[in-house]
């Protein structure tokens, strides 16, 4: 198998392109994609301070070196979730990246700023582990940009990660999680533009991106995920993948192509400030503050009735999902 | 288990509506689902005169069952293919059910009304077996309606059928074959009315239901679908389902509800006369023709120079299949 490019020997097959790669041309290839993503969405622009939410897993720090690489102001964001071991090496990869290329990571620790980490969330709260895991990632993301004047929080979603969100929101028409699927979702009221620079990358490309680039990352997945929703719908795309090479793509690039417009006007929940934290939220207090309270058996203050608060029932995860709006990150975000 | 109608003994379990029903009850319900599709969708009058397309299989019997037990004037139309054995089997088992019933059945022969049967086709044609498969039989149902004053065409698409197929179509996001993913198209120029009052069932449903009520069915697959695009979109909906039982009913009946208004305005393509059979198309001659002129090795007369036809390609299956606005047959009528 010869590199399309050089023709020198090949590392990696494409499949849904027909083509191979050298171990020099595919680093370059990747790349080329990652800029055509920020260009043609209009992701950030070199005067941008950019967010890096890290993980320590491959996507992420894939994400990170290509735009140092591509000149950009990037910071990195790391989030200690409290899982154990993981999260320690985790957190210890994502340091000693930032060291090596000499940028700065900022560290918030989830326990010791809002007292509480993912496994007591799991147990203690009402929602699945993964969901107020991905809840609370997208707070922290959004609230340290908002109060550090990042212009943008770049996440390190992959193709594969896009597909199979967008299956799992399109097997259940929640119109409004699809029409914000976009690989950039623009800054509104207390909001900061968000954008998947990898969106176009499969998870193999990435692995390999990280892999040939030397970057040190956590192989192993996170050890809570075990039966995650989004794993099933990861499994049936690469069945059908398997298939019918190039399904993946030809599913979310032509949602971005075909779908998206399509959706237009399904997403546009009036936003508000959370009583508690100041946060955009729809509701009175945001799904963050509410999830923690339940976590931590306090109770948020009430001080005045509201029609759609009294008796209501409480919100599912799918409306709290819907909370902010972006879609629950993958869980690859941490260390897949 | 017991019968949630009766508490008699239960025979089979629905997981996705969490219930289990009897010999006796299970019937009823089923047929009661029906009924509600026909009503929702307003698909026919007791007045109307109703086609049934008959495989010989479980769906399109137990469609036929069901239509005749309601009062409708439900004839069968069967179309022989020449899949050999297969063919054979499935045309008596639909002739008996017919004179068991004391009902009509039209039988159409593919070799002997157009000179070609499935298994030719899918080795001279240019499609794949299933795709000039499902083209005849599109073709053929709706000229028997018109030709024969038939009000309606009704086919045994079970859940599982159109949750794959619309899954197939989300994949690839053909916006057209979504919009008309409705369990009743109506009538239009040359198109007779089309409906599919089995699109709430599920597969297992269908064969529990004609199995207790003991009609004779062809259980065999038909020996040319291996492989099958379709198959394989059943197989990943089966994955899902079994994890999160209830996603194949979600998924479709969500479209339905939530998915199909934002497609609305995809499919609205001008229809005229094929020039050769005087069928409607959307171009000069009609996929069937076109179709069937390359299997037999014909030329299809040019009269005159049109834009469009010069130096065009030849149509791929997607363009061939979305020219009879019906998306292709699954596999199933024809004795799956």
């Amino acid at each position: 198998m010869r590199c399309i490019r050089c023709r020198g020997p090949a590392v990696i097959e494409i499949r849904r392109h027909n083509s191979a790669l050298c171990k020099d041309c595919f680093p370059h290839v990747f790349r080329e994609q990652v800029r055509k993503a920020i260009r043609r969405y209009e992701m950030m622009t070199p005067q941008d301070r950019v967010l890096v939410a890290v993980s320590g897993g491959k996507d992420s720090l894939a994400l990170w070196d290509v735009l140092l690489d591509l000149g950009y102001r990037a910071e990195g964001l790391y989030l200690g979730l409290g899982i154990g071991d993981y999260s320690d090496r985790s957190g210890s990869v994502a340091k000693a990246f930032a060291d090596a290329r000499g940028v700065s990571l900022i560290t918030v620790d989830l326990r010791t700023e809002y007292g509480y980490d993912i496994p007591t969330a799991g147990r203690r709260g009402a929602r699945s582990t993964c969901a107020v895991c991905g809840l609370s990632k997208r707070y922290v993301f959004n609230r340290v940009a908002v109060e550090r004047g990042f212009d943008v929080v770049a996440t390190g979603h992959n193709l594969d990660d896009e597909a199979a969100t967008l299956l799992g929101n399109t097997l259940r028409w929640q119109t409004a999680s699809i029409a914000r699927q976009s690989p950039a979702l623009p800054a509104r009221d207390g909001m900061v533009k968000k954008v998947k620079p990898l969106h176009r990358l499969s998870e193999l490309e990435t692995a390999a991106y990280a892999f040939l680039r030397g970057i040190d990352y956590v192989v192993e997945e996170c050890p809570l995920v075990a039966g995650n929703t989004q794993l099933r719908y990861k499994d049936a795309m690469n069945a059908i993948e398997a298939g019918s090479p190039g399904t993946k793509a030809e599913f979310f690039l032509g949602y971005l192509d075909r779908g998206m417009p399509l959706f237009r006007g399904e997403d546009a929940p009036a936003l508000t400030r959370c009583e508690r934290c100041g946060q955009a939220t729809t509701g009175r207090f945001c799904a963050f503050c509410r999830a923690r309270a339940q976590i931590l058996g306090e109770r948020l203050e009430i001080t005045a009735p509201r029609t759609s608060a009294v008796g209501a029932p409480d919100p599912t995860d799918a409306e709290l999902a819907s909370e902010l709006p972006d879609e629950v990150l993958p869980v690859e975000l941490y260390g897949r």
